[in-house]
C-alpha cells in the first residue's frame, strides 16, 4: 500500500501513460487537481475521489492541507493516487508532497507525465525546438505566488534560450512582454499562446510580443516565445497537394 | 491512413500513452529508433517492424533516408507509426519529418511522448523544479552535429536559468562544465547524471561541477545541473520511520 504522485499529462485523456492508467484503476482513493479532465477520472471506475481544488494562484495553505491528507491516506494503507496536471515536478509541488510523505515515513512512488510545458506548444503547431532554429528552451512559471517574479531574469532567459516557454502566465505575459522589450528583445517576436491544450475547447493564439498587452489569455495557457512560434506543423487538412 | 509522428517516453515501458499504445497496436508498419525497448515495440505485435538505426550523433543524411521512407510508407497508404525516443519535438527531429510530410501531401498527427529532459531527472531523485529553490529550467541538448556547439551560450543559460538540463551531452559534458566554471559559475554547482533512465539498467551519477571531467558517462543520458540537483526524492526503502 502506498501513494503514488502522478502526473496526468496536459489534458488529453490519451496522453495519459499506462502506469497512470493503471494506477487509477487499482487506486482506493485518487485525489485529483481541479483541471483533471473527467475522461482521465473516468479510469479510477472504483475508487473515491477528492477534488482537492488545486488550481493556478492557489494560497499554500492549501498545500499543507494536502500533504496532511496523503499523509493520513497512505499511513492508514490506504492506495491512493495523486493525480496532478502535467507532471508533478514540474512546476507541480510534487517535490512538496515527496518531501512530507518521506517525513512521515510513507511510501511512495513516483510517475512523470507528459508536461503542457514541451507538449502544449506542439498541440498548437509550433515545437519548441527545431533544427537550425532552436536548440534550447527555458521553462518558467509565471505564477507569483509570493511575489517572486520580480526574481526571475526574463531578459536573461530569453537572451540565453532561443525559446522561451511560460507556464501559468496568462495573467502576467503583458507586463513580462513588455520587460523584455524594455531589455531589448525585438517587439516582432513571434509568440503562441496554447490555452486548455488537448482539450475539446484548446484555443490557439499567435501574436507579435509588441501586442502581448491586448490579449486576453484565460489560465490553463502555455506560452512560447521565440522564433519557433512562427511554426505550424500541425497537418494541412486535407493535406496540401494529397496525391490521393 | 497516415503517419503518426509517436513519442516513446523516456524509456520504461510503461511510460508510454495510451494514444501511442494504440497507434502501435493498430499500425502495419512501425519505424523506429534504435533506443526504443523491445516492450514497447511489443505493442505492435501486428506490424512489421524497421529499425531506422538512429541514434545521436548519427549523421544527417539518414535523416533525409527516414524522410522519404515515411513519405513512401504515406503515399502507400500503410498506416504507419514513427517512433521516437521522448518526445518527437524536443530535439527529436520531428519537425523535419513533419515538413517533408506535409511537403508531401500525405496526413499525419503528431503524439507527444513524456521527454526525458523532464522525467529523467526525477527518475534519479530530482525534481528540474522545486519550491523555494528552482522556478526555471532550461534545457539545451549538447549534441555537436554542426559543430554548433559553441553557438550555445552556456553561461548565459547556466546564469539566468535555475536549473539547467543537458539532453545528448554525455561526451562533452566535460567540456561544458570547464566552460561554465571559467564563466564563473561555482564549481560545487551539483549534478546528476542520469544514464538510461527508466530502463532495468538505469544508472545515476552524482558529482560536483568540478569533477565533471573525471565521470565517464555514456549515451544516453540526461545532465541536471543547479541546486536542485542535491535533492533525492526517491522513498527512501524502506520508508525512514516507517510506521509499521
Amino acid at each position: 500500500m502506498t501513494v503514488h504522485l502522478v502526473g496526468a499529462g496536459p489534458g488529453d485523456p490519451e496522453l495519459l501513460t499506462l502506469r497512470a492508467a493503471r494506477l487509477l484503476a487499482q487506486a482506493e482513493v485518487v485525489v485529483h487537481d481541479r483541471l483533471v479532465s473527467p475522461l482521465i477520472l473516468g479510469h479510477a471506475a472504483g475508487a473515491r475521489l477528492i477534488d482537492v481544488g488545486k488550481s493556478p494562484g492557489e494560497p499554500s495553505g492549501s498545500q499543507q492541507s494536502i500533504n496532511t491528507l496523503l499523509v493520513d491516506l497512505g499511513r492508514h494503507g490506504i492506495e491512493t493516487v495523486r493525480l496532478k496536471g502535467g507532471d508533478p515536478f514540474v512546476f507541480g509541488r510534487g517535490g512538496e508532497e515527496a518531501e512530507a510523505l518521506a517525513a512521515a515515513g510513507v511510501s511512495y512512488t513516483v510517475v512523470p507525465g507528459v508536461s503542457a510545458a514541451l507538449a502544449a506548444p506542439m498541440m498548437g503547431g509550433a515545437p519548441v525546438t527545431h533544427r537550425g532554429m532552436s536548440r534550447s528552451v527555458a521553462i518558467v512559471t509565471g505564477h507569483d505566488e509570493r511575489g517572486e517574479l520580480s526574481a526571475v531574469d526574463w531578459p536573461g532567459l530569453f537572451e540565453a534560450s532561443d525559446s522561451l516557454v511560460i507556464l501559468m502566465g496568462a495573467a502576467q505575459f503583458g507586463s513580462i512582454a513588455r520587460q523584455l522589450i524594455e531589455a531589448g528583445a525585438d517587439p516582432d517576436t513571434a509568440v503562441l499562446a496554447v490555452t486548455r491544450a488537448g482539450w475539446e475547447s484548446q484555443e490557439d493564439t499567435r501574436f507579435r510580443l509588441s501586442d502581448a498587452e491586448h490579449q486576453k489569455l484565460q489560465a490553463p495557457t502555455t506560452i512560447l516565445v521565440g522564433p519557433v512560434a512562427q511554426l505550424d506543423f500541425r497537418c494541412p487538412d486535407p493535406p496540401v497537394g494529397y496525391p490521393g
